[in-house]
């Protein structure tokens, strides 16, 4: 729980350490684990680690994200896809979830962006579990990643998340968070 | 990791244990270190245990998730607040990121969806990692739940989480999960 919640940090700067293909397959096949609705795993993921795909994303990052995006190992577009609901036979068999969502542009827009958050969410978190530091980032023009990495698929960045061994000299303290009282009710 | 992504499943049966409220603060208590975008925060959570608070849920309910609702020792009716960057100049405070959202609808409610769905997928593993399962659901009316729930209020419903002791007996094989190359790429 310390290396998942209470320890973990949002890193900008790395340590010279390299994240091998080997590690992220092992983040994906961890973080698939997590339940989505009707199994539907919408997520879809992009990992940047050579220098020419970094910069293919540079043009699209906030002045702020282009620094620490550019040293991290490892960046990751999670993305989405419009078109999860095909994989629906294979992954929710016993029915036919497919009919839910064909031909249903907002219930598949608003089922990709919820489950595909979801999903990131366990990948943040999984790549933790691995030791892998994160640096999650909604700083960024999507419309031009999606141009320039998926142009012609039904597949759209949703978030980055820079991914390494972070490096602890250059964080700044911890941000508060919502007490229980003014985040929850009960009833 | 095998507790809270490995071996946890989405539980339909519930053993007759209770789910303490010091444990559902517990778990909001973990799932609060999460990242989000500028420490936005944008989740609430209403928390359902009474006899009462579940008949007033009943009716928005898909009828496949009825049942097991009722039956559930807790359910969270996971929700994210549109005034989240009211609390932005406490959670963000070294600069005016209120001002990145006040009167901007549509980055609102982008901004709300996604991280309030980061949250949600952590507390999905706080509440496993601290032993409590989980049943997240999105089959149910969301405009219901927000007229009965939050009317006069920013709060939005995003989806439901029955708490508590699973029952293993009821659970159906686990179900494929799309493989690396599937839902990956390299670059």
């Amino acid at each position: 729980m310390d290396q998942i919640f209470r320890q973990a940090r949002t890193y900008s700067g790395w340590r010279d350490a390299e994240v091998s293909d080997v590690l992220l397959e092992a983040i994906y096949d961890l973080a698939k684990m997590g339940p989505t609705s009707a199994n539907c795993s919408p997520m879809r993921v992009l990992f940047l680690r050579s220098k020419e795909a970094k910069e293919r994303l540079r043009p699209a990052l906030d002045a702020g994200n282009v620094d620490k995006t550019m040293a991290a190992p490892a960046t990751a577009i999670v993305a989405y896809d419009l078109e999860f609901y095909e994989q629906l036979p294979t992954l929710f068999p016993h029915t036919d979830a497919r009919g839910w969502f064909a031909g249903k542009a907002a219930k598949i827009e608003e089922t990709a962006q919820r489950n595909g958050s979801l999903q990131g969410a366990y990948l943040i978190i999984a790549a933790r579990a691995l030791g892998i530091d994160c640096g999650p980032m909604s700083g960024f023009d999507r419309a031009k990643v999606d141009a320039e990495f998926f142009a012609g698929t039904a597949w759209r960045s949703n978030f980055l998340c820079n991914l390494g061994h972070g490096d602890p000299e250059r964080l700044h303290p911890r941000s508060p968070r919502l007490e229980f009282d003014a985040a929850c009710r009960l009833l």
